[in-house]
């Protein structure tokens, strides 16, 4: 049997997808690692860790394989997290762990960007907002914070970038990847010239760009024989995880809107070129040359529900625990006792501050509405819609720039919950659609590697093999609370921005 | 030996505390009674539960005062809670349960009168500020939405008031109760024509204003026998809990505010005439007719910190209980790990709508700068903060119309932990002082009762019997963090006040 690997590397997990040649799932790793949040607004990675969970997850799908029975990998191939940071001295040395997208240190120089009007100028050459989340924003920070670490920076890497570099010596950047940076301008397809004069960077620091399909063949001996994979075996670069994952829900017609919603999440439609929105609220990143994706990012997703498990219902954690049932599940039960609306408890998500749709990484969560009658259970829906109506407010934004929306592809964490998948139709008053392949990062990447090696002409034919499962109609008796909600929601939102900056400073200022 | 008895209507319970001739306390008892609150915006009393809790509370002291022996009860004096309503028909039958100051449901027609410039003028001659709390908003809400009560009303009465009519028969209403209904005008010390002619209600329908020192001697004898008391013991009507309470903690020279957190709260001086602030947003409460209080009541007090052991924080409950401790203590230790500031969240208490600082019915609660470090212990010691902060609030406002303030009596249940005594000293930057005398209101009514029966010329004989027990003073070290985030609450409630009403029409129109 011939195998393909598709390679999802998360914000906080790597899986390893193992798929046949009919594109089935046949076995499938994941190994976590930790997302350090030593102060308020860090988010890192550490490079050793993220290494051996990403050799752990490949090595177990690879034994899966059984390639002493003559079976064959065809390719290994990458779906990753965009915007993260590294930087390596000349010798190839780490100076940083892996900065993530998540991490908004950097949130001073972006303001200036914004102020000055110069951040508008780089955007609209870039398609990346400018945000702290953003290479270009770090790169920054860097130089002012940490000019010892500016100064030694011979290069910069992403973390898949990163893992390449480590298996194969290579210094190669994905368009995909690069696109998210904002450091690329996306109409040259080449790294953008007033980007780098603003952070002082050249050419030779940042990694060659290269197109989505390319691959590597000679990985260094020692790991090929821990992983227990020939060194001759194919990886392909593949692209960033949003991308991909329009790809691989089959969302890829106009109106179609493919959402995720994982740690983070994303509301996303293609386009066969680059779209800049005069606003600056949305993105456009390559899938590859010819296929855009425009689309808002969130922070705040499923990051949000474990903050809140975690946090603000250990209670229910421990009585799941006792249950031997998951501690999510008897959440969205507890939750869906409650009626849509919440009985007029809302809850707006920005813990990590936010990106789409109000981009203020000051931005901070809250509960409104409070009274003597909402309980926990209150709190717990009010958490999900939350986070749904946030979504749904990126959505308006998307709508002014590519058109109407008509349905939603759903994937993530909250695909899972029927509770959330109804909430989402409710909100958006759209049908909700959750392909059959869940693996949706990781069948993306493996489609792009059958296109690399030639195996296929066109991406997509994915269509053949993302399933649908169930649809979700909207429910009309749900609408009208929350038609009366989202512009409460919406305005308080905006309303609130001053304030989010006194309070984050506050913190920033008395906590560590 | 000669006893007194000093009797605390309370919102949710009656206390009876036994004084003996040196007003020391001798025994007391507190019966619990519900506060039903069957809508958002309803907080009623049922008329049975009420009379049985006082008669089990009071019985229970009057068995330990032992008259069998040869003692004596001199007296029974009252505090009580103010602004509650009765509607009777003319045969005495109660129409209403107590429509008690906590709720809300007149909120409608208290806008009218703010909006029409009515309510100032009316304030301008009640001293009580325009609120669904006041009995005048009541009846315009029976008025308006229970004709069919307020057609057949004969008489209405508040609580206290109500106790007297079934134990004497009689049908009289102290003037410290009068001067909170909003119905009295305390220039004339008689009810209002222009409050009268508003409700449509005649003088007839209202009780006899009489003064604090007036008493009842024929009980009725059935209830006599029940409670095990001769029947011509003086029953003292005595006055509110408010204007009781600064005479209770000793709290009569200038610049000295009391401040008394129980289910809600108020911060209060003395003043030797009735003081009216020109924006309304100070009441003036007689304590007779040489004596007012002037001050701002809160809704948001322990009735806050008990939603947030019963909902959010129920596991803590669980586990005092399994230890055997007192939720709050266990409460309030977590609290207490936790550094002022609580690491920037904010909490705005106004889950039952808000009296002072805001007058705003439809205000409701909110956590506000949730960060992903934030643990249910942040959320603890905020609620308790946001408690603390809008009493802050209102003590500014305070000091614009009576003068600075330079120190605080300190009563209710919050005096009892040291965490908030130590809060209130560091946010307020003042001496906070707990009277000994926990029972200060019981007192207060006592010392009323001698006056009464011609034993004490001065009720300022009430400072022999006030002892102090701590003084915290404020520390330094908390200041920055509370200078810091006063502001950011002060300004957020008042920017909320356009959602306020919003998501608070939300809830009248989804729920129930």
């Amino acid at each position: 049997m011939d195998y393909m690997i598709g390679v999802d590397l998360g914000t906080t997990s790597t899986k390893a997808v193992l798929f046949d040649d009919q594109n089935q799932v046949v076995a499938q790793s994941n190994v976590g690692y930790t997302l350090y949040r030593d102060q308020t607004d860090m988010a890192e990675e550490d490079l050793d860790e993220i290494f051996v969970a990403f050799s752990n997850a490949l090595g177990a799908v690879i034994r899966k394989a059984n390639l002493a029975a003559g079976n064959t990998i065809k390719a290994v191939s990458f779906s990753s997290a965009m915007h993260s940071l590294i930087a390596f001295d000349q010798d190839w040395q780490p100076l940083t762990r892996v900065i993530t997208w998540a991490d908004t240190r950097a949130v001073d120089y972006t303001e200036e960007l914004k102020d000055s009007g110069v951040g508008m100028e780089i955007y609209k050459k870039t398609g990346t907002p400018i945000h702290p989340m953003a290479p270009l924003s770090k790169v920054l920070w860097l130089k002012h914070e940490h000019p010892d670490i500016y100064q030694k920076a011979a290069h910069y890497l992403g973390i898949k970038e990163y893992l390449f570099h480590r298996l194969f010596g290579s210094n190669k950047m994905d368009i995909s990847i690069a696109s998210g940076t904002g450091l690329f301008n996306i109409f040259e397809l080449d790294w953008d010239e007033q980007a780098l004069e603003l952070t002082g960077l050249s050419k030779e620091q940042l990694p060659e760009t290269v197109s989505p399909y390319t691959y590597e063949q000679d990985m260094v001996a020692e790991y090929a024989a821990v992983l227990g994979i020939p060194r001759d075996v194919p990886f392909v670069y593949g692209a960033g995880d949003g991308p991909l994952s329009n790809l691989g829900v089959d969302a890829v017609q106009p109106g179609v809107a493919a959402i995720t919603i994982g740690t983070s999440g994303a509301i996303r439609v293609v386009s066969d070129k680059p779209v800049i929105d005069p606003k600056g609220r949305t993105f456009t990143y390559a899938l590859d040359r010819d296929h855009w994706v425009v689309g808002g990012p969130v922070n705040n997703g499923g990051d949000v529900f474990r903050w809140a498990k975690d946090n603000l219902f250990d209670a229910e954690k421990s009585t799941a625990a006792l249950l031997g049932e998951d501690a999510y599940n008897l959440m969205t039960e507890i939750a869906s006792k409650v009626p849509a609306g919440s009985d007029g408890l809302l809850f707006h998500p920005y813990l990590g501050g936010e990106r789409a749709p109000i981009w203020d990484a000051n931005a901070r969560g809250s509960f409104f509405g409070l009274n003597h009658g909402h309980t926990r259970a209150n709190m717990l829906r009010a958490v999900l819609e939350g986070i749904t109506f946030n979504v749904y407010m990126v959505s308006l934004a998307l709508e002014e720039v590519v058109g109407s929306l008509k349905s939603i592809q759903a994937t993530g964490g909250f695909a899972r919950s029927p509770l959330w998948r109804q909430m989402f139709a409710d909100i958006f008053e759209q049908p909700v659609t959750v392909p059959e392949a869940f693996e949706s990062g990781a069948l993306a990447a493996v489609v792009v590697a059958q296109k690399a090696l030639g195996q296929i002409d066109d991406l997509y034919e994915i269509s053949k093999y993302v399933g649908k499962s169930d649809t979700y109609q909207p429910d009309p008796k749900n609408f009208e609370a929350y038609r009366d909600l989202a512009p409460i929601f919406i305005r308080l939102s905006r309303q609130l921005q001053t304030e989010y900056d006194n309070i984050a400073n506050f913190q920033r200022k008395h906590v560590n």
